[in-house]
């Protein structure tokens, strides 16, 4: 167990991908906490600076072929996942078996019931850690986040969504039907996977829409919705690829119930995110994606307009909507500061 | 008049801006029109390469100081406006009385009714224009435009809303209200003036909303849909700024009248742009902004999803959205075939 | 043989990548030509709008299956090569048995020297062609061109370097050795081949050299500016990549032969370039990219500064650099105005 | 005066600008300084995320009036002068004899002779600041940066082409003259005055060469490299803009002395950089802007092509450029280690 005098243990699984490099970059900085290995599948082994030359002189860490058992030998306390789908429900099981806590990244643990994760992605492995998973989601589910042992960290457009949505929905200021969530997000969202659709010729200077009615993330913001408010949540959700490394917004219509007023809506999600470090609610400007661009905050506004509650949310899909998030949970979990080595 | 052997004589007023220099290419390369002049107020005077080196060796124009009388003089069939508003009726009465027939890019003549273009613009100084001028829409209104002596070249967003809209609003399958157009466009819809919004390190790498609920293309947008189907619309019009130079998308969303299933929506789409050179039907890809860059298209795409319509509607904002369209009016006023010089 | 009345009969081979898609919008728009067919490998078969959906609605061509017979009863007049080197000269011989007149895009035939050619590529199968193939820089062969039955069309970096160095090392205002040429390119550049290096969240944002005293581009400048000049010239070339879709720019660093001034350097290519249409000295602006992109021009210019003679060149990468360059040579080769179809 | 227990007192003058912004953003991560307060000229005054809205929730300063009595009071001691030149020698004065250490960002105390400083900018109001203020290049100048009371952080172009050519010039393995700096730069590097040359639509898609032969950092770059190395070097420094944020590039050619092994440079540059924390010796890739992007690390690298010796170094032009060397300057000057803060 960490101590005052002694950091969080942190190993990390899967190093190759953009959301590994960030986890990299936010453990080497975090004050607390100390990566003590990196482990990945054979075929993507080497010097973590070979993946990402900008780590050089920063890290001597390397990639090593993941086995359990090495990783218990370690003494770890705490396993940050950043697999594929699959793979990660089929690593995680013998990790806490090593007794290491685990941050998932991917989406194996973040859909409680089980026939809907089967439905939009495979069959499920680990039915126990999937009943186990805390959502972590720190805004709501903070208390549970911090005695749990397996957390799965949110997908980057769910962030974006429940966030400015939950309050209002709660509230029962719109309905909880009808909803639209039109989404943009920069490129590296899509990973770091070479294909014709993000090569740089094609994408720069194009935008355009994609999984329409079929985005995975949609299950995943109506679940949190839900689960959050209460009421079942019905959200249509729309993502379009927009040509930038990062940032995220959504821009989100509802049908108020009765008449709504822009500033009950600003107060509304003020008083709910006063004790939220990475909530901010604009009021004099609109959020834009470079106002969280390399940050863990999540920018959200209001707006009523021709009979429709506008939302408007933006984050850093690559920090809070993934490593910072992460990080965050990572604080909680250990009983630091939620903000820790996160400014 | 221009005859088979004697090109359509056009004089080009407000040459300094994006849509002035891509009127300037447009006409060059036209086989059945030339470019008599360029004309601009005091202060914006000199060669065309000047204000566009692109344009060097490629045409000796100046731009001179406005004044009717030297236009008249040229002898030329139609004047292009590509001023702002308000300057732009400041301009067109002097211009037809000279014997010209005119197309406007700017607002001054697009809103039929006086005062709502004067809420949303400011006093109308030009009411014999704004009676006459014809909605230069090709595609719903190319009757009217072919005799018209004063046409409004339409706004961007409202040609790329327009265009999906209209035939399933028409058609009876979705609602005519509650619409909701959420679009965007590259900067050059900004114009060329330099502010700190438009600094390339301010957008470049950022995606933003603006505008909320207070566009002036909604009430364009309202009129045209209301116009042409004959039903009352109205649409919630949300534009947002992409990190491009060129481009735009509505994704816009509609609620159904009764079951609507995507193949109708495609369907009716066909049906209706069927002989329309410039309006394509995606049905293997979804639009993309890229697709139509640099081209006259306009492309639209239909979707059914969790109990709503979604329309999607791509052109390049400064041709179907301005120029390229401004041509198309101008074939269609001169009797050539619609597509002359616009592929 | 294409007469007043008939066309110039025109068939693509290879129109899968950028290169291919380029060569069939300017052959669509081209007043005097027309493209019978596009022909590829297997594996790459189907409507050219599947490739490019910007296509749709615009031509209804399919590449088929390359195979010479097929290419020679359509009794086209000239062959397009939009194909890597190896493959170029392996298709070559057939179609010129087939009576096609060719302009190859590839490197294939454009160093005259068969062990230069292999000692950079690959042996070389076809010396016949490659004795006979004339290197299609208009504005230095433009003759030979004419009666050329082989065409090998000139890469987009020796096309940019050679076009400002000719004259003034012709003139002998610059030492011929010791030539350094700095050059930038646009990611379209690599080709349509996905790989991590141009992954948009890798070269988005970012700036590097490749290719450091290795790029098979450095012999074609020299044996050009050899070729042209008579004296053996030697550069180093050093190519960048620029995160911008298109455009190429060269900055030259040369040492005077006595003392030069900047005005001669620019009389010299005015001088130079007078009767070249798509040539143009800039001397109040400085060449930018954005002033040849979308255009067949290639901008030059000159200066004198701390001992050396600076010069700079720009060009689109894919017009001047090789599609409008092609048919540029077309134009030639069939007795057409060397600009016919190029504005 | 800072103690284990007292961190560094600074105080920001002229917060508004790019790197203003980033002093900001360092001094507030740094674990040992604290920002007292932001001081600016009349007309630019109100709460930071006014100017910056990244950092709502992060600071609540504001940028006050500056009167140098004012500062004073408040005890500090260190001032950051994030100003243009001539107005910072107009401010250093008054904050030196308020007993302020100073470190200023502007080019008013880089060049050590008066005279070449007059011919470059303007004339010199600070005889006595210019005699005693040290270069703040750490990695030459650490000794006499301790203990200054006036540091000048370097330009940007200097800094990346400084640090790779010294040691290779000091060795005698390059001849001192006819040296080449082929630079290039993200937008951020001109600044955030808004300007048509920086309009996105204007600089996006675009690379340009500017400053032929006048560029201010040429001298700076030849007084660096002639006090570092004891010989007279002249240098052509030729920057370009290209269309990214942030990030720098400097493709250097030099001419050899004798014959010079690429090796030889490398570890030349290992031997001299083996000590210096934010300096690293590329071998095995090239460097690229992306890896220093957000960083404090130069990169360099070396070879050896066509007779030439080609140098290459990249930083992000904000940080080592800017901030990030002003921190380092900061640490030194208050006994702290280099790095602190600076990962």
């Amino acid at each position: 167990m960490p101590t005052k005098s002694r950091p969080i243990q942190v190993v990390l699984v899967g190093g190759s991908g953009y959301a590994g490099f960030e986890a990299i970059r936010w453990l080497m900085r975090h004050p607390k906490a100390e990566l003590l290995g990196v482990f990945g599948p054979e075929g993507e082994l080497g010097p973590m600076d070979e993946f990402y030359p900008l780590l050089t002189a920063q890290t001597g860490l390397r990639q090593e072929l993941f086995e359990p058992q090495k990783i218990a030998r370690l003494g770890a306390d705490l396993a940050m996942l950043c697999v594929p789908h699959k793979v990660a429900m089929s690593y995680v099981p013998a990790l806490r078996e090593a007794g290491l806590r685990v941050i998932d990244w991917s989406a194996d643990y973040r859909l409680h019931d089980r026939q809907t994760y089967e439905k939009w992605y495979c069959p499920h492995t680990d039915a126990e850690g999937l009943a186990e998973a805390v959502y972590g989601l720190p805004e709501y589910y903070a208390e549970s986040i911090r005695s749990a042992d397996l957390v799965a960290n949110p997908g980057c457009y769910p962030t974006c969504s429940v966030l400015p949505l939950a309050p209002v929905l709660r509230a029962g200021l719109i309905q909880p039907h009808g909803i639209v969530v039109n989404a943009i997000s920069g490129i590296s969202g899509a990973g770091r996977a070479p294909a014709l659709k993000f090569h740089f010729p094609e994408c720069n200077e194009n935008f355009e829409p994609y999984g329409v009615g079929n985005h995975r993330h949609m299950p995943e913001i109506e679940q949190a919705l839900t689960d959050i408010t209460g009421k079942e949540v019905t959200v249509l959700f729309q993502p379009h690829l927009c040509p930038m490394d990062r940032g995220m917004l959504c821009t989100i219509y509802a049908d108020p119930v009765g008449e709504v007023r822009p500033q009950q809506l600003t107060q509304l999600l003020q008083a709910q995110y006063a004790e939220a470090p990475f909530v901010r609610v604009r009021t004099d400007v609109l959020p834009a994606t470079k106002y969280t661009a390399y940050t863990n905050f999540c920018d959200v506004g209001a707006a009523v307009a021709k009979g429709k509650v506008i939302l408007f949310s933006t984050l850093d899909n690559l920090i809070k909507g993934a490593s910072g998030q992460a990080i965050q949970n990572m604080n909680l979990m250990f009983g630091l500061d939620e903000t820790t080595g996160l400014y």
